[in-house]
């Protein structure tokens, strides 16, 4: 079976980093062997360095960003608590859903697609309901490349209400100070932005969220999930839950170590340069903007030029030019694409080789 | 960091195929990409194979194995619901715990650790309480290295109520019969028998079970492991849920190809060999078996031989001869091992290296 090697320019996964793909060839150890057990202890803690906090709860889930997104929800959340979700996207609709799950009432804030929330809505939607147990938001809206502002939020430590916030797309790739914004919990994701395959969810929360957790009245309903439990593992008592993805863990160790080497800061500039060269470039093939504000330099939505089709045109790219970009979701389906440059792949030659595929297929 | 490379006798993970290693390498793809949607067609066709069953739903779990347990019963189980659960180890135990965080009734059918679970008890506890939706057990026991018989559960074919069997240490290693023993969903792990690092969990739900999950009257509780959903994606609407784990899957994809060119019987004589030639020579160094009946071959339990500490010579086989052995369980924890011989590793030459390192530390 044939197996083409893409540049990955849609919205995720993206290429990983080399020292990535090496470390998948380290030798598999046991989930209790304790060399293994030390490198898990350096993820958790380029994690809280990536993360930009000092939580001690903070580790990678063993599932896909999903499964992060849930593992915050099933363990925050109790049947019958109200929550306040930010809506302008497919992330914050999935927040929904997973809450509703949960048996949670659920608050919506919406904005339209490809615009951001106004944070002081969710502050005043809590307000409303200050019973709410949390207000929960998308960063990155990976289906419309859209930024939600997290930083006025803070403000939700002065109350009972936790903010969780999904930190898919940004991680690594724009600004994320877990403790500086009052971000009681966070989830992530490896595919994006961090340069690793997907497989993993980082995850970080908060003493109060961690002693919210501890102080549940219902068990949480996920076994799998129970961060309890997965705390006993990672932590100091290294009591067996389930058998940790052991190459999985040493991709994602590699990948942060990747990042951190470069530096956060400098990582969120090379994101930040090479989005802005996209985004200048593209309208004039034709493409116009999607997201009318607070645009994302990683994930950049666009409207196709006119006459083009979609379909074709994604094909093209990916069967003589071996690059893969994004279709659009909701409104933006196969009318447009979302065009990612994430970790690895987000560098000025990605844009270029991107441009000159263009060139030859739109004939400019 | 160290990378030790360990001869992995313990009960999971096992060492991978070296085919599986370099799997790793293969660039990864979208996943959306037609070229790798095939590959995922082609481990659910490989996944039946080794499942020995026709069922449409078969699928890799995006989890370890105990994501693939709680896939089972949160897709199955419903509020209020009967379970009758086989419990002789830890996993039957672990079976109760998710099914009762899914709101299920559990009925225990209870065997001494070592003991195997008569089939019988199992089908007069249904009989007992006829409307229980699920009777469900361990195949292959990884606390105690004991197989519980399967074949006789065929009967509840002729009732309302659905057989579910946990299959992560016996898939590839010995017999499992999915369609002749009458398994509406079975479960497995990638990182015992199949010889793939741990980080998924196939399943396969008989057209029965499928149908019991369309028909359910509550939303499945976990969105994350709703099969409906997943079904989406991995059958021909290829509709978007979570981002398949593209690397892992390559690892998988490529575990079962070893497994298939070998041969499934082939596969079950090797482990079952091996276990044989490790259990004939154990007593000679004054081990004694710890399971009673029905031993699995590829998962040993022994009773240390008198006045040797555990703790230390486990230690020594790690560091002096990079050999990793599971310790114990239950009555068994630092009194006993459990040793696998998984998937790679079921050969002679793990059994004469094992042996051999032993010869040198117990001074024989």
């Amino acid at each position: 079976m044939a197996h083409p090697d893409r540049l990955l320019l849609g919205p995720g996964p993206s290429n990983p980093y080399p020292e990535v793909v090496e470390a998948f060839q380290r030798p598999v150890l046991g989930h209790l062997d304790p060399d293994f057990l030390a490198v898990l202890d350096e993820i958790a803690d380029r994690l809280r360095a990536v993360f930009r906090t000092a939580n001690p709860l903070t580790l990678p889930v063993s599932g896909t960003g999903s499964a992060g997104m849930e593992a915050c929800f099933v363990n925050l959340v109790e049947p019958g608590d109200t929550v306040v979700v930010g809506v302008n996207g497919v992330f914050g609709e999935r927040m929904c859903e997973v809450a509703r799950r949960c048996g949670a009432t659920v608050v919506r804030v919406e904005a339209p697609w490809g615009r951001a929330i106004d944070p002081q809505r969710l502050l005043d939607a809590r307000a409303a309901a200050p019973h709410a147990r949390l207000v929960a938001v998308v960063h990155a809206e990976t289906s419309t490349g859209v930024e939600n502002e997290i930083a006025p939020l803070a403000e939700l430590q002065g109350t009972d209400t936790l903010l969780l916030v999904d930190t898919v797309t940004s991680l690594g790739g724009i600004p994320v100070e877990v403790d500086a914004w009052g971000v009681d919990a966070a989830y992530s994701a490896t595919q994006k932005c961090l340069g690793v395959p997907p497989g993993l969810a980082p995850v970080t929360f908060s003493p109060r969220a961690a002693e919210r957790v501890r102080s549940r009245g219902a068990a949480v309903q996920s076994w799998y999930l129970d961060l309890s439990l997965i705390a006993d593992y990672v932590g100091a008592a290294r009591r067996y839950h389930h058998t940790a993805p052991i190459s999985m863990l040493y991709a994602l160790h590699a990948g942060l170590g990747v990042l951190l080497d470069e530096g956060l800061e400098a990582s969120w500039a090379r994101h930040r340069d090479a989005g802005a060269r996209l985004q200048e470039a593209l309208p004039g093939y034709g493409f116009r903007a999607f997201a009318t504000e607070r645009r994302l330099p990683q994930l950049t939505s666009v409207w196709l030029p006119d006459g083009v089709d979609d379909a074709k045109l994604r094909d093209e790219l990916r069967t003589r030019f071996d690059i893969e970009v994004g279709g659009g979701l909701g409104e933006l389906a196969g009318k447009g694409w979302r065009i990612g440059l994430m970790g690895h792949g987000a560098r000025e030659r990605s844009v270029t080789t991107l441009l000159g595929a263009l060139d030859a297929l739109l004939g400019r």
